[in-house]
């Protein structure tokens, strides 16, 4: 409906003049940054292809669908998965198509669980047989599976699991269990209300020869189970299965949860590529290490690297698109009573939060580029079980998943809080992004958790340096040796971190190993107990982690293959030296205990970090343009590309709020709600 | 339904036998401490009172509130907000008792702002007559108003807002303009879909004599606009007023827009206790500067921060009780194949989450009641314009309420990542506390930018202790004085910080000094510009903060009156010098480069720490118990009293989910998304 509105424009400089000017002002060679940064796997291709399919399908439009209960919310979602596999077929995609047409969606589908965990789980541990019977049902999407793994009284700790598998040899079955209320499965995606069947992880219960009725557990094991009719899609006799209900995020995702009542399955339910129950004999065998998965561990690790470094160009390209746009206050030591208002990206206090983020999604890149490369140039060798310096970087990479998701959930609100109020709003683009990634810090090992694995692995290898047995055995065990090589004759000044970025790497090397021989004094010397040390040893992971993030920032820079043009290369040196300095500076305490950094250099890094982002600030919007991420991704008036932000964010309160198609009744003493419709709260009291 | 599940109880221990040992190996006395903490205006008897009203009342049932729509979670704010409304008539509610109830309900209501801002604000600024027309149409809420300050373009910049009052000397009228569309009202409660009446905040312009359709801008001023009909409750003519959509959290608030087109309005309209246009001969009368705000101010952050308390005490409480019951692997060291798993709350790098922020709600009490009594204490002297240390405390109040505040937003997200997967569920009680609370830190002054104004007040007095004229003007320019008469023969040694609590108050003292020191010189000496000062700042307002908390409650252990038994006092000293050493090591450097705490004693702090987390450990659960917040409030499975968390957390899920009464078509081929319905997406994409 026309009104006066419709011809009110914002305040001068509006977004487009303002977001034109800055990029005028800079020299990033946008396209070929870009190039640079997203070409592997054809990932710019694959999006522009996929967007061109889904922006114009309004069942994909996100801007109102935050007006929704949750149950519309599935809804739409299961209506957007089944839209989505009918592309595919339609026009042919492949995996990564589907992969990359949910990603621009940025709205997680019901059947995530069944693409992912479900496929894999089936193709890896089913036998021969086993995987002819089920991959044409799965491919198919007749068979719509789930993985229930995680119980509501077990998480990380698979080998406590409670749901049981009882071998009956009569029957030739497994009687599937669950004794307690928290051996329910929980949190299993895309079970509470869409699968029909689930891979179950069950203790398997073996019976003891000779002790009728009692049996020996054999560890977690996994079995594939029908759990709902085929026709009418109710659960099975004898199992509970539902959603879980509403949670952070994930909205259209059915997070289920499960309990067996002595369910009986057939003996080829159980996944026996790797172990087996022999149907006649009750013999069992042991499943034999599949050293593969060492790998692909490492390649799902730099994934999630990769996928974060994508979280953080995300919230950065709103934060600075935004911050450029917003004006506030005069400059305070300004002389001139109408000086316009400061554009408050100018603010250091608002560059120090945004800025070191965009460095950061650099450094991510980097690493996660790393360790894709790695594990394809040495797939071969991996597929023989023989790692070299793969498996220094797979222990590493727990380390570098919690180090480098933290970053990203991070990020995400430290960004928003320095857009100031409308931060907070639905259009800034945050609100989703922010509920569905605060799970990541968490989920496939919980961030605390897992540095133990990598501090582990460190400080066994500083006892080999200090044990120093023929030669090292890897180059970790290498640096542990210079490290105590170097312990007493060295001296901090040595290093010249604002002057050779060689030595900045060092640095972080040299404060790592620090750490890490501080924990292994405390364990292998002082003999404390691991527990005690836990919180140190997140402290020797996470330096770890940030030594190989610039290490690998670093290598990057060095590579003269990658012919990056020269004023790129400028750039991205700027990027790795903030990125470096503002993690040395948030963590100068140690490199000062482990005379890494003199104090004196230490103390001058806070002026070289406003130095460093005074050089990045005029490239800002040239910078997160490099990554390319569509507006139809960012659903963001605040991160628009062209700069409309007051327009969008006008548009959506006035014309696209369902909210303001009700008139409502505001006086107390009456209890109708709406306006004139004598309605009442009877129907909402109802769903509480 | 009854089923299967019905017989099956969670393994154990379970919760509630967990619990009772908890609480049965801890002589914390709970009702005394709850006593010192809460009794300031009968708050706990009042809790208890309004509880008793609420919590039985099935409009205020949360279990399920979070599976509504948008609209429908308003109308049930609605809903709510009336029935409290007509509970006060019933029950002869006071103000204080309205706002337990609210806090107990725990979801906003949409007439919060009329409650708030635009009753206040009648009374503090309308003049007699004003008054008396306006108060009893408020008080019966016939009149429902909402406080229209902040712009699409301007937040904190109160001076730069663009909506414009052009006086009409003819027709004695103010027109009230919006030019632009950035001049848009926005954000403002209450407004978008409640209110028939706003506080507008609009530039008076006045006319410039002899210069016709030429007008001179008066600085922001308030006036009284009806802005919808007191019949149809529609906008009135030239006022385009609405919701601005979802946000995060605050679903039952309508936070709005609203634009003026040449909205005429009475001479009336303008609120004239401070500040007049003459309606005869145009003359303005500038406002008298109101310096009772001053000390209101202070009183209002002091509820900030009391505020912050409680749900720092509330997320803390979910935590500490949820990571008693929870267990999680065996002790790594433990010999003992079948050992018990170890309850989380063993573990240190669990408990470095949680225990300091214990401790934390306890230092921002103290700090709370001690600004709040000063308020008491001096009130007539404030009235008197004569503001004495409070002068000194409400400059130190703007880095408090960014401090705190900041403080609590993080004290959420910390504890919900201490809790693992089940943090992640709704059933946490975390999601809403969480989208609610995250406002704070940008609300009321953005935490950033307010740190100037008490660095800026600080700089000052350090200027004044280096001139050194006279007597000290207040107790901090004293301090600097100090600090500066030291600072040469000043040893880092002398500081005892492990032994004796004042010389912990002391470091944190001259660390805040030194922090203050470095910007004077760096400000007065070097003339470097504010802006490029603005990170440091805002260290230094920080740094005073954290020292104003320390002192609080060191102060407070030291009151001989406040007679707490000496059991209560070991455990207060413990959580003081927990706090104390928890916000020490993490502003390690600052105190090393302060010389006020020596780099030996700051490494061994981290040691320091773990050591008092152990001794706090065992009287966890009681000492959240002390906080009594009801079950009611905090409306989490996670974080019951009675420890039945997987009971809570199963029966949610499998009774108490809507989503599980729908049996969907999972099968992509058919458009059909409800099994058996025939019914497609159409419906929902029209809601798109």
């Amino acid at each position: 409906m026309p009104d006066f509105t419709d011809r009110l424009k914002p305040a001068a400089p509006d977004g487009t003049t303002v977001l034109a000017q800055e990029r005028g002002q800079s020299d990033v060679p946008v396209d070929e940054l870009a190039k640079h940064l997203l070409s592997n796997d054809d990932f710019l291709g694959r999006q522009e292809r996929m967007l061109r399919i889904v922006e114009k399908d309004p069942l994909f439009n996100k801007t109102k669908q935050f007006n929704l209960s949750r149950p519309d919310r599935f809804k739409l979602g299961l209506a957007r998965g089944k839209k989505l596999r009918r592309y595919s077929d339609q026009y042919g995609w492949d995996a990564k198509d589907h992969e990359m047409a949910v990603y621009l969606c940025d709205d997680v589908t019901p059947y995530m669980v069944h693409y992912a965990m479900f496929i894999t789980t089936v193709r890896e541990q089913a036998n021969d047989e086993q995987r002819a019977y089920w991959s044409p049902k799965i491919d198919a999407m007749e068979v719509i599976g789930c993985y229930a793994q995680t119980e509501l009284g077990h998480g990380s700790n698979v080998r406590g699991l409670e749901c049981q598998a009882f071998w009956d040899p009569k029957a030739k079955e497994f009687i599937i269990h669950s004794p307690t209320l928290t051996a329910s499965k929980w949190w299993n995606g895309t079970m509470g209300r869409t699968a029909n069947h689930a891979i179950v992880m069950a203790q398997l219960m073996l019976p003891k020869e000779g002790s009728p009725g009692e049996y020996t557990s054999r560890g977690p094991h996994t079995f594939v189970v029908q759990i709902r009719d085929m026709k009418t899609h109710k659960p099975l006799d004898g199992i509970a299965v539902g959603d879980i209900g509403p949670k952070y995020g994930y909205a259209p995702m059915d997070n289920g949860y499960m309990l067996f009542d002595r369910h009986r399955v057939p003996h080829s339910a159980m996944l026996s590529r790797y172990s087996r129950v022999d149907p006649n004999t009750s013999e069992y065998t042991k499943p034999a290490n599949p050293a593969v998965v060492y790998g692909s561990l490492t390649y799902v690790r730099a994934t999630i690297i990769m996928h974060a470094r994508l979280i953080i160009a995300r919230a950065v390209t709103i934060a600075v698109r935004y911050t450029c746009v917003r004006r506030q206050f005069q400059d305070r030591d300004s002389k001139d009573a109408k000086a316009p208002e400061l554009c408050v990206l100018d603010y250091p206090t608002v560059q120090i939060r945004i800025l070191p983020l965009l460095a950061t999604a650099f450094a991510l890149h980097y690493t996660g580029e790393a360790m894709q490369s790695l594990y394809w140039n040495t797939r071969e060798e991996i597929n023989q079980g023989n790692f070299g310096r793969l498996a220094v970087l797979h222990a590493q990479s727990s380390g570098l998943k919690s180090l480098c998701t933290e970053l990203a959930a991070n990020s995400i609100e430290t960004c928003r809080r320095a857009m100031g109020g409308h931060g907070f709003g639905g259009p800034s683009g945050f609100i989703q992004l922010n509920n569905d990634y605060l799970s990541k810090p968490t989920v496939e090992g919980d961030n605390w958790m897992i540095t133990q694995q990598t501090a582990s692995f460190l400080i066994k290898r500083m006892q080999a340096a200090v044990d120093r047995k023929g030669k090292p055995q890897d180059e970790i065990e290498g640096h542990c040796r210079q490290y105590l090589d170097e312990k007493n004759g060295y001296k901090p000044s040595q290093l010249r971190v604002f002057d050779r970025d060689e030595d900045i790497v060092e640095a972080f090397r040299r404060r790592s190993r620090d750490q890490t021989y501080r924990a292994h004094v405390a364990r292998n010397e002082q003999k404390q107990s691991w527990n005690s040390l836990l919180i140190q040893l997140r402290r020797v992971s996470h330096s770890e982690s940030q030594s190989i993030l610039v290490q690998n920032f670093y290598n990057a820079l060095q590579q003269k293959d990658s012919a990056v043009s020269s004023t790129l290369h400028a750039h991205l040196r700027t990027l790795f030296r903030l990125f470096a300095f503002y993690t040395m500076d948030s963590e100068a305490r140690d490199f000062s205990r482990a005379k890494a950094v003199s104090d004196d250099d230490l103390d001058k890094i806070p002026a070289k970090i406003q130095e460093l982002m005074a050089q990045v600030r005029p490239h800002a919007v040239r910078l997160v343009d490099s990554w390319k991420i569509p507006d139809f991704l960012l659903d963001s008036a605040l991160g628009r590309y062209d700069g409309k932000v007051y327009e969008d964010l006008f548009n959506r309160a006035h014309r696209l709020n369902p909210l303001n198609e009700i008139t409502f009744n505001p006086y107390y003493k009456e209890e109708e709600i709406v306006k004139g419709s004598g309605e009442n709260i009877d129907s909402i009291l109802a769903k509480l």
